[in-house]
């Protein structure tokens, strides 16, 4: 028979066993957090109709977009969990209570040119709050705050949020009199990474040496936290702009009324979140130490999810983690181990199968007492079965030959520590209590 | 704005929050059971190349197959999970331990025509254990528990095993010097839909009166269990005959002894599973007094899972549970709740946003406390606020106005009694420990 070479697409991410071990800690971490914190799971279906997915307009993503090839064309994979959403909101209007909180964590799916890193196939995990008509500032604080604690609890180093709001840096630029400024955006957004020369010099291009400078100083000011806050109230720009003020002076005192470090927050006028899509709050999520890597979870408040779907207006606020590329790069960075650590298994090795009964008593006996326990059925020699052992990671093999099953004894390995000890069948609970 | 009508594609299933709940408790206790007995999650890609997917010949799969409109045309939505297995295993075989014991509860697709219950998106929960060129028949009963304990615990009427042999089957067909089994199989399979005189007149056809007669006799052996094979001994066919019944034998016993009730095995010699595929045991799971949704849980013995990918002999058993479509059978059959019950939820609800911080106070209270509790920010009266709480099914209120701030005091509405008491701040964890 032709033999057909066994390989994924490229560009997508595939673990091993072990490995998937520890991406679905991970991945459970996050989901739990944002169940425990009264976040609805949805789950919507991973293909969705054209109209819907490019209800927008497509741009850019619809050359990335997977399309499937049937008859009439009309459907194809979702690139993201942000328009099933607003369909889904739309579509249960009805059947919703608002503030509809939801989570979903799930596959998207976009055309990455293959490099390291970016994959074709990967999760996202979402978390937004969906106000009908209003949804109030509180609600962006409280998602910060399970975020901060979805990270806190995987073991990672802390992470530091970093907000902004675009009410404010658009009342802002709007008493400096300057109209569009998707093209500004666009330059402080990518600040940190091109250098400040370049920004200002780029800015100058765009509305010339003197507003660059002003927006320069603004973005610059070096005072932290509140007394950063109290220092741009001293400018009073516009009604705009005292509100975004307003808004985050709320997000921030807040956040640190729930508990996350003022250490941990910092506010930060240069982060815009690229997209027109935002109109309040923003937020970029960085790990301490591994800032290089990038925001590892952002978003922001928008005005409305659904304007094309419904005509409700659908506030709402949201921030997204890229799990599949966060899972690379911790792993490369090495903050997360390759595979799973040696696990509590144990592993019951019958010389025989003439004593497949007794293991099977010996499993019973180890399962009622909440063990994590299996069998190794196969047919083949000592050396064979204790391989297995160590293979799987297993920390007692219990062997059971001709001696134990007549004495009703069964030898433990422990296989961290390579001694091992006969007991009575009676005494196996006991010494898996005590070991 | 224009609105676009926002829907899903036809024949998927989307849940809402509260029934999505109760399919989340399903899949995650099946999960939970999967991985407790030593089985491995496997996240493999829900794109696989064509040439992989269509490995076996297309057949009729192919015409249900989503293909994605890439220019090169070449990969397609997984229509199963085995097949995906079978290139994972056969990719990795280095890097996996046998017997490689894996879980995998995805989506896949076909493209089924729109029909009640069918669904071209829908989950399967597979669970296989592979071997590297043997593989103990005493998994074959170990995978049966692992799927009657899943079962047991998902709070359903209980399941019953209905097993049988194709060596015992085929061995008993060539003893009648039947050559082609195929339609004999696949007659037989549909017995119990269409009857014993229709069987019967069909086997008639294929092999005439004489060995119709034979083939039912020995299908409608009135024995069972243990007597049931003991008859089956009598009957000396051949030495795949012998096979046959010892390896059911073995299963059947071992089952027993695995704590599966003898009254929820039955020994069936008309399961045949249609396909070619399998090689051995075969099993067909019926939930008792639902018989008519048919099997909710097959599956069988197989000689090689890849031979189309690997030289590698891999033999293995697997068994498959078609989520979705259970999920659907079991609420149309109102064996599930429609929607999660009432949760043990407590909201709180200020009255007005300057008791905010007050509010969070007793949040972070309750929490510590591992209460299931959450704020309700939005402005409005109180009878919008209290709508809320009784809408998210939440079975307490905690109401904060203006005499229970300035009295550090709580007034706690127990909704599904609608009685209310207003107690010390200090007191709150005592309540809900008491209650």
């Amino acid at each position: 028979m032709e033999i057909i070479k066994p390989t994924t697409i490229a560009g997508i991410m595939e673990l091993l066993p072990e490995e998937q071990v520890v991406f679905d800690q991970i991945k459970n971490t996050i989901e739990n957090t944002f169940a425990e914190f009264g976040f609805a799971n949805i789950d919507t279906p991973l293909i969705e109709k054209n109209e819907i997915l490019f209800a927008k307009g497509g741009g850019e993503t619809q050359k990335q977009i997977f399309e499937i090839a049937s008859e009439s064309k009309d459907m194809s994979l979702r690139f993201d969990l942000t328009v099933p959403l607003a369909r889904y909101v739309s579509e249960h209007f009805s059947n919703l209570n608002f503030p509809f909180k939801r989570y979903q964590i799930g596959k998207v799916y976009r055309g990455e040119r293959n490099q390291k890193g970016r994959y074709k196939e990967f999760y996202q995990a979402d978390i937004d709050i969906i106000g009908n008509n209003d949804l109030s500032i509180y609600n962006d604080a409280m998602l910060a705050k399970v975020i901060f604690e979805a990270f806190s609890r995987l073991n990672l180093p802390e992470v530091t949020f970093h907000i902004n709001n675009r009410k404010l840096l658009n009342g802002f630029f709007e008493s400096l009199e300057i109209v569009d400024t998707t093209e500004i955006l666009r330059t402080i957004d990518k600040k940190d990474k091109i250098g400040l020369e370049k920004t200002k010099s780029y800015l100058e291009e765009i509305v010339g040496e003197e507003k660059s400078t002003q927006i320069l100083e603004f973005l610059e000011n070096k005072l932290e936290g509140l007394e950063l806050l109290e220092d741009l109230e001293k400018f009073e720009a516009n009604e705009k702009y005292k509100l975004g003020l307003s808004e985050i002076k709320t997000v921030y005192q807040y956040m640190l009324y729930l508990d996350i470090p003022k250490e941990n927050i910092k506010i930060d006028l240069s982060i815009t979140r690229g997209l027109d899509y935002y109109t309040s709050t923003v937020y970029e999520t960085f790990i301490n130490g591994y800032e290089s890597i990038g925001s590892v979870c952002s978003g922001g408040r928008y005005e409305n999810l659904a304007s094309n779907f419904s005509k409700q207006n659908l506030p709402g606020v949201g921030m997204s983690i890229g799990l599949t590329r966060l899972f690379y790069q911790l792993q490369e960075l090495g903050i997360v181990d390759k595979k799973a650590k040696t696990t509590e298994k144990i592993i019951i090795l019958p010389m025989d199968e003439k004593y497949n009964f007794y293991a099977i008593d010996l499993l019973k006996k180890l399962k009622a007492a909440g063990k994590n326990a299996d069998i190794y059925f196969e047919s083949g020699k000592f050396k064979k079965k204790i391989a297995y052992a160590d293979k799987i990671n297993a920390k007692y093999a219990l062997i059971i030959g001709e001696e134990e099953a007549n004495n009703k004894e069964i030898t433990i390995k422990d296989l961290s520590k390579s001694d091992q000890e006969t007991i009575k069948f009676d005494q196996v609970e006991d010494y898996f209590t005590n070991n």
